[in-house]
């Protein structure tokens, strides 16, 4: 495979594709209008006796309309892929695949929305106001730090699941993915000192995440450096930032991501191609684990990694074994949401969805190149869903 | 049939079906993701190149996405059929079932957006906020007079056409059955005198378009009486009422319903139910059309019209001959804007759909009771796209 030369063919391979499906969704009709009759039934005059039983109980609206099973999908395309800020427009094409994918994998009927304002009090404002059509909002492709605001703000207004993807889809299988690497490693994770470089949506989410699945020794490095509790104006942190430094860095350790790496288990990065070199890994203790998630180049390339030894070596690629694929996350996610008609995503259903995805390989499969299911094993879907509904039920969040 | 029992059984089958469908309308991929390599071309990475041909080339948009084909169905749920204000949730059925009749009629992708506020700023800036998604606006169900507001405000902020169906939609079927109507009446309609019942959005957009169409004598009548120029005080009339007052009524009439009807050649109910007598009809000119369309119960039931004399009568009913579907208008109406990528709907396409709806009546097929085609006459779309794209060039309205 000549690495040069591939994502050029595929760029124009995609480009012609996307012009000719004209758009990657279509909206189905479930109900006939072939006839006098069936028109009366689903639409006028039959239609108002549906108004009526929902303008007399609103619940009967996840009986009678679709929105049991509908989420939006909502971006102003201001992080797009690694692409960053080109707009809700140029966002839609993967706005489109999302749906498909929510579609294909888990039966969820899922539906762009641009967004065409980035002041975050109109964009909150905007989202509430539609979100009635919804039975889960799926955020997209927002730039941090104000998608915290944004999800936030929104969950506390809508009694519906709001998710950031980009944060908790990325923490959800990067979890179950280091779950399962560390137990190849031998490692246990609360020893484990795991690195994050990377500190915007996706790094803050992981960072919180891998708290919650147990790390106990997490080091997380931005631009400017190691976080470390009493370095917020030093390294210029944003809220989430500081508040993560104050649960992370035990051993209050300075400095840049060499100084992070050297002896470090494990190094997840959600940051920039190129960018971590051999002598990095090799500055790893043993058994190490190397997540170099940035797409579509990582921060340093499999071969490289495994060559300065590395054992687990996983990045977001398709084309390279353990794939961390966000795909792995969302589907279930939603289904299990709206299947007990969760009114939001809390700790215990993304705890829940790593554990759920991790089990999916069980300890005899487990080998430093099997550490994830494929995005294409059908039991991925269910079990997630299954498990995420469950921890609703059990945590308190679920409406039914 | 038996005229009482039958609304009880079809709401209660409409329910049943409602029931089972759980939603009207579903998502539906139109681009594989059943292997790695789809999945690379619908999704990550390939995706990035549509993404960044749209953001050279925000055109682009209706070429590698679906807004070409996209149109938002959008309501407050303040006046949904006959039934009032029952909020966003309970107006979902009936824009789940105007979302299958665009699909179903003329091929567009239509997505119901629920606004959960009535405030009309905040409704215009939350819809002008999303507008971006989709390719065209279907205003629906919306309470007098805000929604003429609305409409006026997103159509000027907006380069995609937004058309309130309840207005315009009304209008054009209702121009196209009055055209047919005086035909076989034969009654010329510069001369006709023609009285409207109902000064809501409906009513008010048919007057506006009976006088595009060339009607020469109208006569609006509002709860309050004889709409006439001098008397907005008394009337109580609102902007858009006091405009049309200027406009019509030329003999400058003045009096209730009973008066208006008097020696009237034309009738048009868009009001409520049993307000209109047999000897109201029996006091209109020989010859008389009788559109009595308020929705279930008619202005005056047709055979009640037919027995005072009428010679043509029209309701919203498919139990009757003469049916006045809004069905016959909306989607062909935007199957034509899109196909043009018109930025509005302007007065030429609305008198271009009448003209070719009416049209598809021949001269020679025209009977007091065949003034309308069908509702699934399969040339209806077709027709009436055709008709508003060619207008939309001709007036400049049209993008390609």
């Amino acid at each position: 495979m000549d690495m040069f030369n591939r994502p050029a063919a595929l760029a124009e391979r995609s480009l012609e594709a996307h012009a000719r499906w004209r758009g990657k969704l279509e909206v189905a009709p479930r109900a006939p209008v072939d006839s006098a009759d069936a028109l009366s039934l689903a639409y006028t005059p039959g239609v108002a006796a549906a108004c009526l039983a929902i303008r007399d109980d609103p619940a009967k609206s996840y009986d009678l309309t679709r929105r049991w099973n509908t989420v939006a999908v909502v971006t102003d395309g201001s992080a797009v892929l690694g692409l960053g800020d080109i707009g809700p427009d140029a966002g839609m094409p993967v706005m489109e695949g999302k749906c498909v994918l929510f579609k294909a994998f888990a039966g969820v009927d899922a539906f762009p929305i641009l967004v065409g304002v980035k002041d975050t009090d109109k964009f909150v404002e905007t989202v509430a106001n539609i979100a009635r059509t919804f039975g889960g909002i799926n955020l997209e492709d927002i730039a941090a730090p104000r998608c915290f605001e944004i999800e936030r703000r929104l969950q506390e207004m809508l009694d519906i699941p709001v998710f950031h993807d980009d944060q908790h889809g990325t923490a959800v299988v990067v979890g179950a993915a280091m779950l399962n690497a560390l137990r190849v490693a031998g490692k246990p994770i609360d020893e484990a000192r795991i690195v994050v470089n990377g500190m915007g949506a996706a790094g803050c989410a992981i960072a919180r995440h891998l708290l919650n699945l147990g790390a106990g020794n997490l080091l997380l490095v931005d631009r400017l450096g190691i976080l470390a509790r009493g370095a917020e104006e030093e390294l210029r942190m944003h809220a989430a930032q500081a508040e993560l430094a104050a649960m992370t860095n035990p051993e209050r350790k300075r400095g840049g991501l060499s100084d992070a790496m050297r002896g470090a288990d494990a190094f997840i990065g959600v940051s920039a191609g190129n960018i971590v070199t051999r002598d990095m890994v090799l500055s790893m203790g043993g058994r190490a684990v190397v997540f170099a998630m940035a797409n579509p180049t990582p921060e340093i390339m499999p071969e490289d990694a495994l060559a300065a030894g590395a054992l687990v070596v996983g990045t977001g690629r398709s084309d390279y074994p353990n794939q961390v694929n966000n795909v792995l996350c969302f589907p279930g996610m939603f289904r299990g949401a709206l299947d007990c008609r969760a009114s939001m995503v809390n700790e215990p259903m993304k705890r829940a969805a790593s554990l759920a995805l991790a089990a999916l390989v069980p300890p005899e499969e487990l080998t430093p190149t099997n550490i994830l299911p494929q995005p294409f094993d059908p039991r991925v879907g269910a079990a997630v869903a299954g498990a995420v509904a469950r921890a609703a039920r059990e945590s308190g969040a679920a409406g039914i």
